[in-house]
């Protein structure tokens, strides 16, 4: 057929880094089915560009993509290798693509493997990027996908937890991952119907929190919910640390505890019997949810297209309902803080 | 404090009409709390319309409406009483709120109970809609709640006859809801991994879809799983009807029973066992999804809002990220088609 | 070690066949690995006898079982194939496995597949049963795994059907699995709170659930769920038989439409408006249960133990906490019935 | 009618002591409903022995036990109060209970709350007791309700992490409830596939579950999942106690921090990167599962059968399929350890 003549097949790359999330899966697919039908192919690299490095690559036709998904995680594996702290590294990226004749490489990623896409990009990598974070605290993108599982997995703790608070009459904390950001803490917060919901964007008073606990038990409640992200911080003890000799996968210092501390001042303070439970590491995993799912896999069918026009130096982005492209040079290494005005939502909730 | 003084406190009613979905719980608990803030005071009223017409009132303090959040259905009831079709009907409608010292109205619903809002609010009455239905096909709001729960238990459906399918050699239609538009059944169908999705904007040819199937086999695929709108219809039989003496909650004369006979004009025509899954009322219930709780609680917020500023003939609507108002005026009778990108992308996976 | 001295390792042979359900994955996982720890061997057949006739193997070893827990359907296929309906049938399976070395046959399956492995094991087969069916209604064990998974997808169904059927008002039926017991129908419909079960052990009146419906209108509950087993019989219409040309995976005839007579009857003498929703293959679907799974897990690792130990002509059996042995000739080709006394429990929450 | 002649019907009592768990709820819904059929009256008591004391009711009509049976945690609230240690506290029960006219009491709870019972019923009380216990470690029956539940909660948790540990070739501990048994801890280490499994009832060498880790390693498993009942305690560190000045719903001071303690020897000995879930409450909530559905509502109709009969100084059990009576003054004040054969079958698959 004519379309033949008019152009050479590709062969795409695609690799997945930083901390997993549900619907990477389902991203790999959408980026080997669409480019199938381009007639292009598809070689994925084995634990982020750890996997250009050392030519350690993963085939991915139909077969492998198939059943993938509602599968959790990442078939390619993951890693925190930067090619920028090797030496020659970028160089040895483009050698590497070059000499597996690979003219479009999708990377899917968190802003540390985004920032480095776009390094290698303005070094003539033919990049193109797919934001991905539980967090949802990405710029330049309404959403990302793994978030709205992220929020699921935690709202259906709450749920749960609801039940035994109010037969108990007790004070539970939940502890819930975001480091720099408390979009988890404020959807999951609202969805699960938290008395109160504490982040590392508002530093809080333990003395308002014990008010509010106490408020409630004066209008007959009992018990208490409070929803605490991992990097939330009491203004009383701006000195407050966490010890921790743990660095997360981002190699950053890991803080924690916050959810341990919150129940020991409550107790201290308010005397009401207080249980804690932190989340951790369930909070990524998973099959992905059904709006995950579909925006995953516009991302994917998106990056297939990009690469197969050649627009480089791009990532796809969620804007209202539509996907659409935006450059990576935009992106800054700054984190997206929650929407004040949800936030503001929550608080009508509060007490 | 001076606000005291530049106001009296409201009196605010709520009603629920049209299908239920999840969601309308949160929107009730929503609208209340932030009407409590404003020191205003909410009054249900039963089975949509039907509950001003006869004052049958359901008082909604802030107990009534504690762990309401994750309950499916609406603890107002509803019905597809039409104040139009009653003599004096709108008359007595805002003779009664009068009597009753009602405010504002805020009215949660689907196309016919917002264009009852629109024409009442033409005759006077104080009113602000809320959308809602799970088939997403309600104009002027990006996404309207009820529809991401629908979706997610649609999709857990397709899921757990994937691994059916797949060790029987079989063909599975799941006939979803959707009598004039695909939502559910692209959106789930996506999430699903569907091999054919069916919908009303897209009349099929029966033997394309047998094509279909029958090149799965040929690359080793033994099995299919079809999702099917129960308002999908064959282009061959244009004049096929399925009989019904039945009709739906909004009067209309209720489709359905196509899953059965796709499944009996494949057996005919491939040979191929073939199964059937109708999931009907089962669709519309079970808690609602974190999203469609957030969502719900942020139009109740804003609903609350807008009866408190007085903001009257507009109904909340979710465009992008940012929940804003539209007038009731602009809404007309006719549903919102399927986005063709997205079934475009739901495409590329076919077969 | 002396061990080693007394015995030379097995090869041991799998298969699965008859319907489908969630926990055989598991079952092959764990004869598998506790064989492994025996230093045996195991291959898999394919699609159930056919796999030994047509010499159709899948090698099982560590890595071929790693992540199997939750995968529904079986990875070995299932089939109909009975031996025994071949000429030279028995005799070339019995050769088949000396020509592969292999020295115990483990059989997993229901009745069907059951009473070809005892009457395989009278001509020489050395052979170990394991009994699987979500219908519960196998003879010599206290439960099958894959009913606990079907009962608690049902009972989700029923539980999401309430929220619709209380707020409009509905009669809502139900049509679950169970062609000649109403096991799943019974566990589900007293989980999940139904207002009736009906099941093929107790042809019903339709007139009398007519009567229970209009009972619940008098105090005041104007909706009602009734599940019903697809084998489900009205007394009134003895001769009432659903047409179907469709035969089920064990090659009966496939009755069905119980449903929709049901619904159809109702509203006709009732005149309470009345949906369906049939489950069909989804039932069958799905991730195990932990209650499965561990069931399962328990089956799997005894037979490998009986395979070890050459207990052949045996079925595993769950009785009370115990998994035991049971004679494969002990079963006779009668399911079995619906336990009255929880059938009479089910009753009490009638009407 | 003449029944009405033959008997006066009776008032009972109700209430639920201990920690909450799912399934309570539809204890007393089935004690309720029971009772009904009998024309008896059900009375239920708030937060335990304390609304004996008080006089503290909670009216049980047949509207109060609807919508029950989903419902996690206790309408009736619990607590720890314990009459014996109340000056008259005995004597004001039974007075009390003379007073109210009711001939029965239906106590639901663990341990303690029976043991009290028993004691009451010497001194006269008309007890019928019914065991709940998440942990399943009561003795004389088979099963108690909840524990189902929490399994399945836990063994979610497991699928959840296993996509992040093999993405991540991560060690993740699953803290989960277990003081002192390690039921939870084996039946959903087994159901989720865990790698390891700790608890009390066998101290563990932190250096064989390295050494079992670097195994995995060995083998290409580059992660490993470990379930850790909180009771469990190392051998090597028999001085090591978590200090604490949480006393637990028992009064028993609160063990726990292990799930922390062994992450940091995992990371210490072996370098392997170690992330830890605490579940902590979630286990106790949510709606119950189908099996604990069933399970409650049969101990709810036996103890109404009892009530009726005036079997007093007994409790329910689950025997086998069958629900039976016991004496309380079996009971003796120890906990039920886990089976030894079901934590031999765990063992299969540590590694």
């Amino acid at each position: 057929m004519p379309f033949a003549f008019t152009r050479m097949n590709k062969i795409i790359g695609i690799l997945t880094g930083d901390g997993d999330c549900p619907g990477i899966n389902a991203v790999i697919r959408a980026v080997v089915r669409k480019s199938i039908v381009y007639g292009n192919t598809v070689i994925g690299f084995r634990k982020s560009w750890k996997g250009i490095l050392e030519k350690d690559i993963y085939p991915l036709d139909m077969n492998a993509v198939s059943d993938l998904m509602a599968k959790g995680g990442t078939i390619l594996g993951s890693s925190r290798t930067n090619p920028f702290k090797y030496e020659e590294g970028p160089e040895t990226i483009l050698k590497h693509l070059r000499e597996l004749n690979v003219e479009a490489l999708v990377a899917v990623g968190s802003l540390d493997t985004l920032m480095v896409a776009e390094k290698l990009f303005e070094r003539g990598c033919p990049v193109v990027g797919i934001p991905k974070t539980i967090d949802n605290d990405l710029p330049l993108t309404d959403r990302t996908f793994g978030f709205d599982t992220a929020i699921s997995t935690v709202t259906e703790v709450i749920d749960r937890v609801h039940s035994t608070a109010e037969s108990h009459d007790r004070v539970i904390i939940i502890e819930v991952m975001g480091r720099y950001t408390g979009w988890i803490a404020t959807y999951a917060g609202i969805a699960g119907g938290a008395d109160c919901i504490l982040i590392p964007e508002k530093p809080f008073s333990i003395d308002d929190v014990c008010k509010l606990i106490r408020r409630r038990h004066q209008r007959g409640k009992d018990f208490s919910i409070i929803v605490a992200a991992e990097g939330a911080r009491p203004k009383e003890h701006n000195r407050f640390i966490v010890k921790t000799d743990r660095v997360d996968e981002f190699g950053h210092k890991q803080l924690g505890g916050i959810g341990n501390f919150i129940a020991q001042e409550i107790e201290r303070l308010t005397g009401f019997e207080t249980r804690v439970t932190i989340l951790g590491p369930m909070q990524r995993g998973g099959a992905p949810t059904a709006f995950d799912r579909v925006l995953a896999t516009r991302f994917g069918v998106k990056a297939a297209d990009m690469a197969e026009r050649g627009a480089y130096g791009k990532m796809v982005s969620l804007q209202g309902n539509d996907i659409i492209e935006v450059k990576l040079s935009d992106l800054i290494d700054k984190v997206k803080p929650v929407d004040s005005a949800l936030y503001e939502i929550a608080e009508v909730f509060f007490g």
